[in-house]
């Protein structure tokens, strides 16, 4: 099944003003959409991380692509890390690898497992496609029909997202309290059926996060939730926080920086006798921080992320792992469109390990600016179901995209940068400080 | 892809008088051959442990695997392990799950992973041959073209193995002194290529195995060395041969019982500024003892097989974990024929992180054995050739099928015990003494 075209498509999708600890949202996500054509015409699709530099990136593993067998991936892998080995080599594994100072996306050091993972997913989408079969058989078999999601509640300003032509509705309004966060905890599981909840944290004061949590607890006593203010907490507050809510939350995501940060509070609240599971996709992103992490029991559940962890076979490898050494696992997201939700889902499917609710922003996408033919995947029940059709289960819709690319073009966005935002809209000032409490 | 049936076979395979600290190989080799046919009467095989509870035990999950679809692996795993929880369940795993008492093949801990995982294989051998795929693609991709193995030297007493009608010519004679082992190596490597050497320890006194370790050093010094004597010797006896073998082997395999004595053995001789690699497949046989044995360092090579560690994917899985951990990997071998040595040469192929030749026991079986229509798997160079033809690459010689279970039924072995056979032919009062010295 040879490989005859890499297209690699940049779009930009409406993004509502979303607070975090890295700062705000712009009016667009940036994402990338990898298309691979076999010789006899049939396409496979991927959706991966935006802006400019992946676009250049792409360029340059353009011709270990083309001609190859769609399933000659494990060498391509090779050959893709090869191929990034200057500018940073050895001297740059001295960088912190983590999220805690950059963005989801944004690490060079990821670029091989961010190219390597996007031209994966379309592989096996090509694949499934042309033997007819989904996803979730290829990397095993799935384990579930469907895959639960949490709701992902954000503090936000007023605003749908987008600009000019592409100003979409804001169907939440601005939420900058705790009171407005139940509500729109209300909304979204109404709209959705969540049967979980997650906070963006790191925004308000942490007394005001707490007190969200517990309106939420209170409001939905028998739903799971969980808080992530990406490292935003001192260990003293983590600590604090951690004590304050351990009867309310299922587990505490990336609340302190660093592995030293992350052990340091899981240490101080099991002598407190609180067995609170600690979760990161910030101190741990990648499968060489494992170890340590492990040795310093510094995380209790995984937050895994195809994009940036090598793909969906690197996924199903992680899953064994962290039910080997008796970790949980569960799913990172970032803004995305259907693309990525359905390779989430079918990879959750295929990982018996998956053990919690996975995270997806896909709410506050709009439904103007999926690019599926079939238009949004539809979550019901809280849960996206394992498509039964060959591939990834749907097929891109070329004006949407081609929609997207415009928008990318209009857009004068080519890099995440939610500090910079921040400050354009918020405070002038803001610089983001780790850790802010 | 609806599987229509499930065929399981047992076979008898002439195998010579091998020595090891288990005790001694009777005349065959038991093997089952599994066969799985879809509804458009394509069939996929694998070849797994043999003997009669084996057939109980395919006969106790034969339902759950009969109309079930190729591709629907991950849920018949769980159901498998689901079948098994009685009569041992909890309880059970307070059972010692190493080898170190026990043959490969012999634990009842193991049966749901080995049922499993003939079945994946003969899956993957189904799925490959229906789609045109061969399985190390299914599983990935090749990041080689031929994968290495051992040459694996035995001290033996004279014969070929069989009985009557089925008695194999002895191309190797008694070899029972440091002496011949080198002939039979010097003869090994000529008609193989091997590149690397293994021999099975634990017969002789210590003292004489170090002399042949020695001298095959001697004859061969540019190949890499390998001794398993499985556990024979205590942590002192190890240390003393670790020390005087320090410069000729590549890694130590099993050289004592237990987690407990390979940690010793491991931290004893790094206490000598000896960093010898201990392999182990007889205290290391599976995930679950995989953090216990990290975090004591009592293993820095893991022996895998597919057989038994629950299939192709798993040691995949299995090669990640260890990439992750930074332990090396390698591959154990039972007695066995083509079909097991092509699965084993598919995964290998597909595992990037094998960092060592595998083991095959596959010399010492006889061409009239074999069961495959192309006959014995090449073995050039010291390796083999992985099939670029769809499934495994090669398809059953039903008349040479039947012959091997017309052996089964003839012979009166119904189980490996390689204590009796010793006691039987070699010395009335053996038994197992661990460790021996």
């Amino acid at each position: 099944m040879k490989i005859v075209d890499l297209r690699v498509t940049p779009i930009a999708i409406a993004d509502p003003p979303l607070r975090s600890a890295y700062g705000l949202h712009a009016p667009y996500a940036l994402r990338t959409i990898v298309e691979l054509v076999s010789e006899d015409g049939i396409t496979g699709a991927a959706e991966t991380h935006g802006g400019e530099r992946i676009l250049q990136d792409f360029a340059r593993v353009r011709d270990r692509v083309i001609c190859r067998d769609a399933f000659d991936l494990a060498r391509l892998e090779g050959e893709v890390a090869g191929s990034f080995e200057e500018p940073w080599g050895a001297q740059a594994i001295e960088i912190d690898r983590s999220q805690t100072y950059v963005l989801p996306g944004v690490s060079r050091l990821d670029v091989p497992l961010r190219l390597f993972a996007a031209v994966e997913v379309a592989a096996l989408d090509l694949i499934g496609k042309s033997t007819g079969t989904p996803v979730a058989e290829l990397l095993g078999g799935r384990v579930r029909d469907t895959v639960p999601f949490s709701a992902y509640l954000f503090f936000k300003h007023a605003g749908g997202g987008g600009a000019r032509a592409d100003v979409r509705e804001d169907r939440w309004g601005e939420a900058l309290t705790p009171e407005a966060l139940v509500d729109q905890a209300r909304t979204m599981i109404d709209m959705y059926g969540f049967e979980s909840v997650k906070v963006k944290g790191g925004v308000l004061p942490p007394g005001h996060e707490i007190e969200t949590m517990e309106r939420l607890h209170a409001a939905f006593p028998d739903l799971p939730l969980r808080i992530d203010p990406n490292a935003a907490w001192s260990v003293e507050t983590a600590v604090a926080v951690g004590r304050a809510l351990a009867g309310v939350l299922e587990y505490l995501e990336d609340p302190s920086p660093g592995l030293e940060g992350m052990a340091q509070v899981r240490r101080q609240l099991m002598q407190r006798g609180i067995d609170l599971p600690l979760a990161s996709n910030v101190a741990v992103t990648s499968f060489e921080v494992l170890p340590e992490a492990i040795r310093r029991d510094a995380v209790q559940v995984v937050l895994s992320d195809l994009h940036y962890w090598g793909g969906l076979r690197a996924i199903t490898h992680l899953g064994r792992l962290c039910a080997t050494f008796g970790i949980g696992l569960s799913m990172h997201s970032n803004s995305h469109l259907g693309l990525s939700l359905l390779a989430m889902t079918h990879v959750a499917a295929a990982t018996p390990h998956l053990t919690y609710a996975c995270d997806t922003h896909y709410p506050w996408q709009a439904g103007e600016d999926e690019i599926l033919e079939s238009g949004r995947v539809p979550i019901i029940g809280g849960a996206v179901r394992v498509p039964t059709e060959p591939g990834l289960g749907a097929t891109l819709d070329r004006d949407a995209l081609e929609r997207g690319r415009e928008r990318y073009e209009r857009c004068s966005l080519r890099e995440r940068d939610d500090e910079a935002e921040m400050r354009r809209l918020v405070d002038a000032q803001w610089r983001r400080v780790v850790p802010a409490w």
